[in-house]
Order: structure tokens, then sequence, then C-alpha cells
């Protein structure tokens, strides 16, 4: 046995006891005659003491030779602290070392293990094994752990099952791209990793399972953007003989249960917002409501005067940002300096100051009056003292344009407040989604979402229109879940697929198997995914998943930590039939 | 809402109720001016009745035409069955139905859903989600869902921590074969799907987690034996701070748990072996102590005579078999035909028959008397009624025919209880085992595994008499989980990995960064995994994993119901940087 107790356990209650701990040198301070060394572990850290008086000079010596991370295990007694520290719980005790033996020496880490680090990240993550030592990313990981359970047992409680679905799929080149995996058995075929277990949960309501869920890794090989992983974990769940608010209440419920367990907040009903006022209204389909700045759409009110540049707009749309008015006329610029980075893209940007007194001062002055002002003021309900924002152009763009400025703003006026938990329904998607590209619709959802009753004809006439069963779950500007009512009979999936541009071959060479399926007493079903790396992030408080996760890859996919991906051996290779052959 | 209840819900006292019920059409029963319907659901099934005096007639028609699988809602009252059936809990009660609508209906399945099918594994296979329908397979998921809730809440309650480790890992071509998947980011490079978390989990000891498990894929890309999947689940687990002591009481109380928790069984202290006697004693590193039948050498005693068969032979050694005299000679013949089977592979088989005059009647009768047979009996425990049969050749081999024979002798007779459960801890497994194809020694756990102490020095000159800190949890003749305490300082790992015959570049290529985690203060640790798809089928009363797999892949890794793996699109390929090059 290595220890009696961990290093969060010792109060003065043990105060004469004999015990044995085990841990890393924390840190060492040697006065000579004495020797304090800080002992941690994962459940806190216990000082021991080593002095000239009461210490034989062999250990002595020893305890000053100890370097920071050696792993020690000593005996000893607990004895009252003389200066006590009320920060930490085992504060008032410290430990009389009467033995000490060396279990592992360290090197000098290469970044201090402490809360506040002195490495880069591309040092931590290389030595990953060295930052989970660290205070703040072990606590993540067992947040997430206690995430995962109360998931579990939450959802195991209401009757669903976890049940495993197959990692070695069928690769389907529609949507994202899928990682592939040469299959040696079967030569000159591949198996492809899931994207998710989409099709498999399906089959498992049509095999009347009724409740499925999992927690799932699932795999996408898109070119990363910043925080967005190759590997990453979803909570899938399904259910058979239900329609959107069966999902909705049951998830609602799940996602409250979370708050209150995890957070300790208690949140009422969860608001629902249909797709297109959330786009009227936040330019966004995940929007932040814990403030306000809601859109104003200013196109009655701006264009009967001489502007050309409100005139010839799509949209002309403003947001009032409370207080702003007191923005120096230099900070007002940077603001404009900041819409027409290329990663916004806003052509310019026009305000209007809300003066105390009720006037109004604007970068248009000269095409509009205070009357004018006062109903863009009324539009984007502004007050005095706040500052209008208004862009224009391309309904679109100009939408997420504003949006990204919206967001930016309060996070500089610091709205965006971790501790407050604002979750929101997004619901009526539209089914389709045009690539702008290609000029091609694709599913705004998957091929698998249904659409609303009755919509289905409209999708040779008006494809734009049609409304999907589809709904998402938004918690503080993050979509943290996603999901749908299923197609479940074989027609209506044979007419999406073909709108999505699918041969009838290729429809049942890749999903062949789901539409025989639906031909066997299909129930109605539906479901919904929830991202867990990011609802772990935010239930925390944090915004960046990769802190979240135990040994997250880099922006290139890799593993700095392992060094992977690497090149096979040429045996490797010949065994699976394949040859490398890089295009210039 | 599609449903007020479900099939499994409704008894005497909802007599009078209006309901609403949703499900599938089990089987009609159709007298003309009577049809009942039973209609199932996961949770049961509960009798429909339409009847010419108290039905609309166009409703009568209606359901005597609902087919087999057709997924129907209905409307109706709670009546008093006439006659009821005590079987099923909802027998007591029909539903006199007022409304059906049917949801989706259905092609004649192509086997019967029912707990005994008419449908060969095969078609099973290709429409999974059919046999999914059938209560023994639904009850199976549910029942492997039930195990893997209770690892994970007496885990967690214990203080371990579920960490997600990736799935895009290195490959190291040691061991079994990864599978692979080319990395498009990075041109000519693969990672490798992990055939077990091991590094990562020690990683995080290194990390100071302390307490680490996982539910967990793995893949093996091994020719496949009968039940052994591609992919297969473990319960991964690792503790710091702890010798294999501690360990052994860890999971030992896990497996007192699961067995109370779920199988309602009740167990002692789990019996411990030595590796060397469970080979001396059963021939076998998992024995199955259900039952006796101890394996009894005979070398001492059989030598002095003129059988040159024996005399020759490295081992002679022989099991009594309980009441097996009552075997006739044809019977006898039989058993010497199967152990002469290629799969088992003896080259005959020596009997004795022990009479219940206390005189033995042997097929060696020629070289051996009364006294002999008598001394054979004591060594193999035989008492007169029983049957002794006798083995001999070459150690390994004799030892692995003659375990053969005992496991199908007691199946034979019933000994092998699926009710009795019979834990037992396997210790002090060799370090190394002789590949006897190359000469070479590889590692018998893995190269992680830790020697016991003092014995590393025996590398050198008796490679195959080094024990190591392993153990294996065996259950009712199947290994269940098996584990070690892990080499945790890079000198030792890097002797243990040139042994294993790594050059210093190649330990460095594929092992470097867990030598170099362990020169930064590597606590003592060591772990265990348990094959969850093999707990659950014998927890479960059975002995075929794939019973317990959602979705199973057969014999030659293949999907049947989604036809994977299937070739890529030649876009693909490309885009990987890949050409396949099928060898004649």
């Amino acid at each position: 046995m290595y220890r009696t107790h961990t290093n969060g356990q010792l109060r003065t209650e043990h105060i004469g006891q004999e015990v044995t701990l085990a841990g890393w040198v924390q840190k060492t301070r040697d006065k000579g005659f004495m020797v304090w060394v800080d002992l941690r572990d994962r459940y806190g850290i216990t000082q021991l003491i080593f002095d000239a008086q009461r210490t034989e000079k062999g250990m002595m010596e020893q305890a000053q030779k100890l370097g920071r991370e050696f792993v020690i295990q000593i005996s000893g007694t607990v004895i009252e602290r003389e200066s006590k520290n009320p920060n930490i719980p085992t504060g008032d005790i410290e430990i009389l070392v009467s033995k000490v033996t060396i279990l592992n020496a360290s090197l000098t880490p290469p970044f201090t293990i402490e809360d506040k680090t002195d490495g880069g990240e591309d040092l931590r993550m290389k030595y990953r094994y060295l930052d989970i030592r660290r205070n703040p990313v072990r606590e993540n990981l067992i947040f997430r752990h206690k995430v995962s359970m109360a998931v579990r047992n939450y959802l195991s409680a209401e009757g669903f099952v976890d049940v495993e679905t197959p990692y070695l799929i069928k690769s389907t080149p529609e949507g994202a791209r899928d990682f592939v995996v040469p299959s040696r058995m079967n030569q000159g075929q591949f198996y492809a990793l899931p994207q998710s277990p989409q099709t498999f949960k399906q089959l498992l309501m049509v095999g009347g399972l009724d409740k499925y869920f999992q927690i799932v890794k699932c795999f996408r090989d898109e070119d990363l953007r910043a925080d967005r992983q190759p590997e990453f974990t979803q909570i899938d769940c399904e259910m058979a003989f239900i329609e959107q608010e069966d999902i909705l209440t049951m998830f609602e419920g799940l996602t409250r249960h979370l708050l209150k367990e995890i957070n300790g907040v208690e949140v009422g009903a969860f608001p629902r917002m249909q797709y297109d006022d959330a786009m009227r209204l936040y330019g966004n389909d995940k929007p932040d409501i814990r403030f306000g700045m809601k859109f104003g759409e200013l196109n009655d009110i701006v264009k009967h005067k001489e502007f050309k540049v409100f005139n010839t707009a799509e949209l002309v749309v403003g947001i009032s940002v409370p207080g702003a008015n007191s923005f120096t006329r230099k900070e007002i610029d940077k603001l404009i300096d900041w819409v027409k980075r290329p990663q916004v893209g806003a052509l310019g940007m026009v305000y209007c100051r809300c003066n105390d007194d009720g006037s109004f001062k604007s970068s248009v002055d000269k095409f509009y009056d205070q009357e004018d002002f006062a109903k863009w003021a009324e539009a984007t309900g502004a007050s005095p003292g706040d500052l209008i924002c208004v862009l224009s152009g391309e309904t679109n763009k100009v939408r997420a344009q504003l949006s990204a400025l919206r967001m930016e703003l309060a996070e500089r006026l610091g709205l965006r407040n971790a501790s407050v938990f604002a979750p929101l329904w997004v619901v009526d998607f539209p089914l389709l989604e045009l690539d702008e590209e290609t000029g091609n619709y694709h599913a705004m959802h998957h091929p698998f979402t249904s659409p609303k009753p009755g919509q289905l004809e409209l999708l040779d006439t008006h494809p734009a229109d049609v409304k999907a069963n589809a709904y998402d779950l938004v918690l503080n500007g993050n979509e943290i879940g996603g999901g749908s009512i299923r197609i479940h009979d074989k027609q209506t999936q044979a007419i999406m697929l073909r709108h999505l541009g699918f041969s009838e071959q290729e429809a049942k060479a890749q999903f062949g198997f789901l539409m025989d399926a639906f031909e066997y007493g299909a129930p109605p079903h539906g479901g919904i995914a929830f991202g867990l790396d990011r609802l772990v992030a935010i239930l925390g408080g944090q915004e960046t998943i990769r802190d979240f996760i135990a040994f997250p890859k880099n922006n290139s996919g890799r593993d700095v930590m392992i060094d992977a991906p690497a090149p096979l051996d040429q045996a490797q290779l010949t065994e699976l039939n394949l040859k490398v052959d890089i295009q210039a």
C-alpha cells in the first residue's frame, strides 16, 4: 500500500496519527535548519516538514535534494501547523516526516505545473501529460466526467437504452468528408468512420428500441477551423412514436437537469424562436439572448432620402448599443475598422449617437434629420446614451456582419456573463440550403430530416421555402444540440434524395439498407444530438473545447505528443494493397 | 402525442379508461365477427379487440386487413378480457378499439418476429433491424446497457474518472495488426485506430489523474476466428500509487457488485491461482472451476512398464470423468475420435474404467496391473463409477488437448451451469512467451508489463522463467479481464523493449513519448481491462458475444446489413493520395 490517505484528506482531527502519503513535490522551501515540502496529488496538497532538531541528518539532506515533480512516498506524524494556511483544506496541519522514499525522480518540467503556467499552447500539448497535472486542466476533465455521468443517469432513468453502434461503417460521399479505413480482408475495399451514428440509430427505432442514447465519438475529415477537432463526441439520442414536442420536452428536461445538477442554476421553460425570426432579430441561427441589441430593420424608414448606399441595399439594419454614446470618435472609427476587417467583411458602418438630451448626431446627418433618427431609435430600441450602429447590403451578408458586431460589442461590454445561462430552442429550420458555389441545394440538417406536413410538394417549385421538422438547442450563443423528426417512409426518402441530386442508383447504393428498412414497419421517430465537447465547455463557463479534451489534436489534425499521423511501414501498405501516390 | 401508455402498462385498474396505444401488429386472429390483434412494442403486448356488434363496419374491415409488423396507432377503451392470459402482465385486459390509424405498412418480414424465429443467422444479420424486434435480441441489448451503467456508477463512486482517449492515434507494428486511417491533411501519413488506450491511460497516470476508466471501442485487424469482432468494447481501467493487491481488491469488488446487482448472486472472496498451477491442474490459463476433473500428472507412475507411448512422452496426464464408467464402448470410441479431430489433435486416448467393485478395466491392461490403476485413480481423484481419460505427448500440446476434452465432457455432462458463477484470479503470468515460429520471445501481456521484483536480471539468461506482475480475471472458464502493474521508469522500459527485439531507434519512434513521460515523475501504476462483450454474454448466461452486439460483423469482417466495407470513389482516393494496388 502506497498511502493511507490522499493529500487532500488530513485535518486537525488527524493530529497525532501516523500516516503514509504519496505524490509529487510541488515545491520545497529550504531554510537550512528547516525544509518544507508541498506534496501534491489529484486531491490536494499536504505540507511536509523536516527540521534539524527532530529529523535525522541523512533524511534532512535527502529532503534538501528533492526536486520539483519528484514522486515520493513519506511516512510521518500529523502535527498542528504553526502558521496555518486558510486557503487550502489541509492548511491547519503538516506532516513531521519520519521516512522518505523516492519513487521516481523527475527532470525539470518544460513549464511550471501551476494554475497559471509559463508554458505556451504548443509546449503544453507536446507534454500534455504534464499539463494534465495542472489543476485547471485536471478539473476540466473531472468536470467533463461529471457531465457525462449526469447525462447517462438522467437518460437511463427516462428509459433510454445506451446502444453501441459500429465504428467501422460505410463511406457516404454526401456531406462532410469521411475518414476511411482500408480493409485488409476485403481487398480494395474501405470502411468509413461514422460522422454520426445517424442511420444506425434510425434502424434501432425501426428495430423497436424506442428510446436510444449513446455518448459516442464521431469523425469528420474537414479542414480544421479554430477549435474544431477531427474526432469529437456526441450525446446521440433517438426516440420513436414521438412528435417534435415530445423531443423538445424531453431534452429541455435533460438540459435543465444538467444546469441544476452541474451548475446549481434553475432555469424556467426554454423560450422558442422560429429560425426566420432568429435570422431577422439576431442575424444568426444561434442567438445569444443573454442580452438585448435585437436587430431593427430600417428599410422602410431610410429609403426616402438621397443616401444611395441605403437606397441600393437589399437590407439596412441596425442595433442599439447600450451606453455606447460614451464611445469617443476614435473608438467608433476603430469599430468601423473592425467591421471592415475581411473576417467580417462590411463595407462600412453608419452610426447615430443618441444624446442624453434626446437629440441625435449621426455620420449621415447630411441625408437624414432628427425625425428620421427618432424612427431609427424606435426601430432599434435605442434610448438616450446609446449608440445605433447600422450596416447595409445583401441580406444574408449584412445579417452575418451585424451579428458579428453584436457579439463583439457584447463581449467588450461584458454582457456575455459565463455564469448566466440562457437556453433557447430555434425551430422551423429550412429543409434545404443553397450552396452558393454550385447552385445546388443540400440538406440543411441531413437528408433524413422530414419536411413540415404538406410542404413536400413545394420542393419542386419553391425549394428554399420548405420548412423542416428540425430544431436546435442554443445556449448562450452556441448551438449545443440539434435534431429533427425523420422521414420514416421509403417514398418520401426517395423524393428527398432525388432533390438532393442522388441518382436512383446512388441512393440505393448508399442508403438502400435504410430505405429497405422503412418498408418493414418503420415507426415515426426523431432525435437530437448534442456536441458534448462544447456543452461541457459552456457549462464550465468557457468556450475553448480543447481545454475539455484530454488529448486534443492541433489545427493540422496532428497529435503533437505522440507525433501522429505518421508514415506506415511498406509491409503494412503492401498488406493493405495500397500505394501512397502523392500528386505534386 | 402518439400514445398515452405503452403496450406493457395496462392492468385491471385501467378498465374503463380511454387510451391511445401505438406499436407493431404481432399477429391477428380473425373469426369473422370478431378480430383480435396483438399490439407489440418494446414494453410488451396488448390485445386489441374489434367485434361486429360494437365496432363500426369500416373499421372492422380495416382490422381484418392489418398485416404482420404494420405500425398502427389505436384509441379505445380498456375492458376486461373474457378469457384472461396469465402468461403476460397485460393478460387481464384488452382494448375495445374506436379508432385505428395505420402509421406505416410493412412487407412480410423475411423471418418471423418471434422468440424462436425461423430465420437463419445470415438472414437475421442482413435484416438486423428486424432481428432486434425479437424479444431475446432486444433484451440482450437492454441487459448490456444495464451492465454498462452498473460498471460506470460503481467506478465513478469509487473515484474513477471517465476520460475519453483519442481514436486517431499512431500505428505500432508490434502485436496485433492495426486498422489504419489515411490522413488527407498530412500527405502520405496515417493514423491508426487503438487496439487499446494502453499508452494513453498510462500517460493519464503520469498526469496525476490517479483513477481512470473508460468503456471504449478497440480495434484489431486480425483474421477473425469464430466469435471475434474487428471492433470490440473494453472496460479500461488504470490506477496510480497502487500495488497488485489494490487492483485485485478493487476489481474483485466491481465484479462482485455486478454479480449481485445484475444476477442477484452473492459470491465470496475470489480464489487465486498461479499461472503455473492453472496450467498444471487445468491445462489452461482460464480454468472453469465450476466443476472438478483436475488434471492428475502420471509420469511418475506410468513410466516403469513397457508401454512405449507413455515412456517416450514428455507428459502423461489424466482426468477422472465423474460417473462416466457408464459410457458404452461405442461412446468411448467416439470420445477417442473426438480427441483425434484436427481441432484437438491428440494421437489417441488411453482410458481406465473404475468399476463399482473397486476393480479397473483399461485399454492398456496388457501393460499395467490393478495396482498401477489404483495409483492412476489416486492421482486423478477417481472413484468407483468414474472413467479415467489419459493423454500423453509434448507438455504444452497435451495440456491443451486434455483441457479441451475436460471442457467438452463438462458440457456433455451438464456441469457448465450458466447460473453458477465461479470467478478466479490467475496470477503470476510469465512475462514473455516464445513464438514457436520465429523463435523470438514476445510480451505475453504487453510490452509495458513489469517483471516481478528482482527478476529483470533473468531476462538475459532464463527469459522464459521471468514472472510478471500480471493477472487475469477468469469467470466460468472465460478470461473476462486482464491487467498488470506497469513499468514506470525509462530504463526498465528500454531494457524490456530491447528484449522484445526493438532497436533503440524503433523504441524511440514508437514509444519515445511514453519513455519521455517516465522521466518527469511517473508514479507507480497498473490497471486492468475487461472485455465488455464477453463479460455481458457470460453474465447473461450465454457465450456468443455476437448476440450482445447491436450490429455485429461476420467472420469476414463485413457488415452484411449496410454492405461494408465497400470500394471508394476515385475522387476520395485521389484526395487521400492513395492508389489501390492489389497483388495477384
